[in-house]
């Protein structure tokens, strides 16, 4: 893939590392420095359009010509850049695993000039969709168990989010999506009913839900909030009986007191004997408003979610930071105000119910534990082909029926802490000592 | 391109018209229903990824596929949609204008399948892009004439969300991006400094400053703060007077307290007669981070500014809706609770300072206004070429010094508030009247 996607610094290192002749492998460390006040944990994701870059990785004619012409880079460096392709190791949390801060979601071992050319396009797909599939966690975790739909497509930040957004919110347990390319693409389910145009299109609401029925039996919403929700309730009633519709029958509410007139919906279904008939809900919704509907009772039997799912609208971004930890041999830690990172290749290993310690790569695991992160390339290569949705979906199931029960709270969350392993603040304080000594004039 | 960017829901509409020979053209109007509490104005952008999506719109063989296989169309429904393009009318307001609530960014007419299933999209373009273009402008405003740099790359939401935001905040006057591939596609300057893993990748900081400046000669900002932010600019100091470099250079302070370490910084380096080294603050900053910094004095040149412009992070989207504004000859308008729509294609009638009037299409514009729509398609085709750049960038900085005084404060704004004109006002209660008729069961 085009290794423009980049920032200019990073070319800027990579040539100078290049000129210099700095192969050194270096591993860099790609993690969530500290979670927002809501999120009680997180569920990582990116890593599989991380792994389709790295593979591809490589500079066109056009990005060389662009290089020289426009940003003053020398021969000397386009020849470098040329033979450029991403040869390195990559560990990684494979993708629905649950992440907690600090933790490394992804770290990369190459020489330096690769390591870092990549630094951008890892940050920037780990950071987006290890955001969103955390957001679409929480409206699951909010449904207790009712169906979820994606209805984000038209309000995420461009066309490639909305394809993520159905592809993690799938990845979580959302059971469709509205977007017909990203259902295409990834297997889902697609689903979708009718908009208010399609109301307004026919003379009459009563009309417009007969040619629906007509042209979509079988998989017919109505959606009855046009004019008057209730009244298109009964008009939704006085069709089903004279048409004696029977099957994939449902009302959609996308606006006014949803709790209260999911009741009333529910009521008038049920008193004419319309047992079958589901109540979907949608219009702006949340997780915590989906978490107050259920609290209350209310008769709902699918929410639509849609774009503050697929912006992560109270948090869009994560603090992640992508920081060399190791050159050649040397463990190396940045001691920045407020962004002080621990040296060294980790792992993560996990027991019980997330007791996790954050470890060097190299120690043993304590007992009773398994490490988080697993060798997904080596040598520029995926070590096993690109992963099933369904594995990251298992693989979530998982995780959220062995997270503690704070943790899943959603306005004041307490989610479990990991902690350092011995040998990582034994590695921590010797690297701080040397780089002390180094800002007071000595050698590294 | 490719149709399936759309949600479901607009395939079944479109099938349910395209079957019932529904093929009288329809008028969809794109609006902001209201602006976050934080924002005084908007900045319209979007249309020119919109117009390249309506001249290329059309179903691919394997979208078709798709649509029978999986999603349950019939034979009948696949030949209507392969024969579909997009062969309607559109005004719009070009890209770059200010804008407010209620305003109509942009009108589709067409056949009413065409005109819905291109719904998705555009919701999706326009929403996103007006999103980022009017955060940007907040950070342009505050600024208040320093130099902006986009660094917003690695955490946008997606790598589409950064090549856009590169664009976006160009329009509304930032000097550079360090987004290469945005910088190479849409002809910006591309800036670029060093990471603290460079400073780290040498044995001591004043090894790596050394290094840069050979390797970039006078275009070498140095990045200060990986150890001890004042002890790197002594480091710089010195090495700039032992080489006796003289231009393009400047520091970069990432981290710590930045008025107070730029106040430091620039009297270290005035005291060393160093007054054309420049200084570049960033790290985490938003439009009221700069806002403080550049109140109470800082001595910095130019920010850096990134995660928080890139995804609009305090208000990650925009309440837009595309309604059905006019169906045939008979305006429509939408009655919902909360989301009542006016009637009728519109036009937004604006004089002073930014006095705005929004009214019919059809009315003459009061005296002394010009009209912010203008047609920009027609029968499916561009009416002028894809606009550069700069002519948006213009339009936003004159419409930029229109603004009055209290649509700027970037924490309580009072923007100008739009009125509907008198024809407006009139259809809107004629057309409730009708409507209320169909709810009690007369013909529309």
């Amino acid at each position: 893939m085009n290794a423009l996607l980049t920032d200019l610094y990073e070319l800027n290192m990579a040539a100078s590392y290049l000129r210099r002749g700095m192969h050194a492998p270096a591993t860099f460390s790609l993690f969530v420095r500290s979670l927002p006040a809501r999120r009680g944990f997180l569920v990582a994701a990116g890593l599989e359009d991380c792994l389709d870059f790295l593979e591809s990785f490589g500079f066109s004619e056009a990005g060389l010509a662009y290089a020289r012409d426009s940003l003053g880079f020398e021969e000397r460096d386009l020849e470098a850049f040329r033979r450029l392709r991403f040869t390195g190791d990559v560990w990684a949390v494979p993708e629905g695993t649950v992440v907690l801060a600090g933790e490394p979601l992804l770290e990369v071992t190459a020489p330096m000039a690769e390591a870092q050319l990549v630094e951008t396009f890892l940050l920037n797909q780990v950071t987006f969709q290890t955001t969103v599939a955390s957001k679409a966690a929480r409206c699951r975790v909010a449904a207790r168990g009712r169906d979820l739909v994606d209805f984000a497509f038209r309000r995420t930040q461009g066309i490639e989010a909305g394809l993520a957004a159905a592809r993690l919110s799938a990845m979580v347990g959302f059971a469709a999506t509205s977007n017909v390319e990203a259902a295409r693409r990834f297997g889902l389910r697609a689903a979708g009913t009718m908009a208010h145009s399609y109301i307004e299109a026919f003379p009459t609401e009563a009309e417009a839900f007969g040619a629906f029925a007509d042209d979509f039996p079988g998989r017919t919403t109505f959606l009855v909030d046009t004019y008057d929700t209730l009244a298109g309730v009964r008009a939704v009633i006085e069709l089903i009986r004279r048409r004696h519709l029977a099957e994939g029958l449902a009302v959609r509410l996308d606006s006014g007191d949803l709790g209260e007139l999911a009741g009333q919906a529910r009521a008038l279904l049920d008193g004419a004997g319309l047992h079958q008939v589901r109540i979907l809900a949608s219009g702006g919704l949340d997780e915590l408003d989906i978490d107050d509907l259920v609290r209350a009772g209310a008769p709902i039997d699918a929410f639509g979610v849609g774009t503050k799912m697929g912006v992560s609208a109270d948090h869009p971004y994560l603090d992640t930071a992508y920081k060399l930890v190791q050159l050649g041999d040397r463990p190396v830690m940045k001691l920045s105000a407020g962004k002080v990172s621990a040296p060294g290749p980790k792992q993560v290993f996990r027991r019980g119910r997330m007791e996790d310690v954050i470890g060097l790569r190299s120690e043993a695991p304590p007992a009773g534990s398994a490490p988080l992160l697993v060798p997904v390339m080596t040598g520029g290569r995926r070590v096993l082909g690109r992963e099933r949705l369904e594995a990251a979906r298992g693989r979530f199931e998982a995780d959220l029926a062995r997270l503690p029960e704070p943790a899943l709270d959603l306005r004041a969350p307490s989610g479990p802490q990991p902690v350092a392993s011995a040998a990582l603040v034994e590695l921590t304080e010797q690297t701080r000592e040397r780089l002390a000594a180094i800002r007071q004039g000595g050698a590294g």
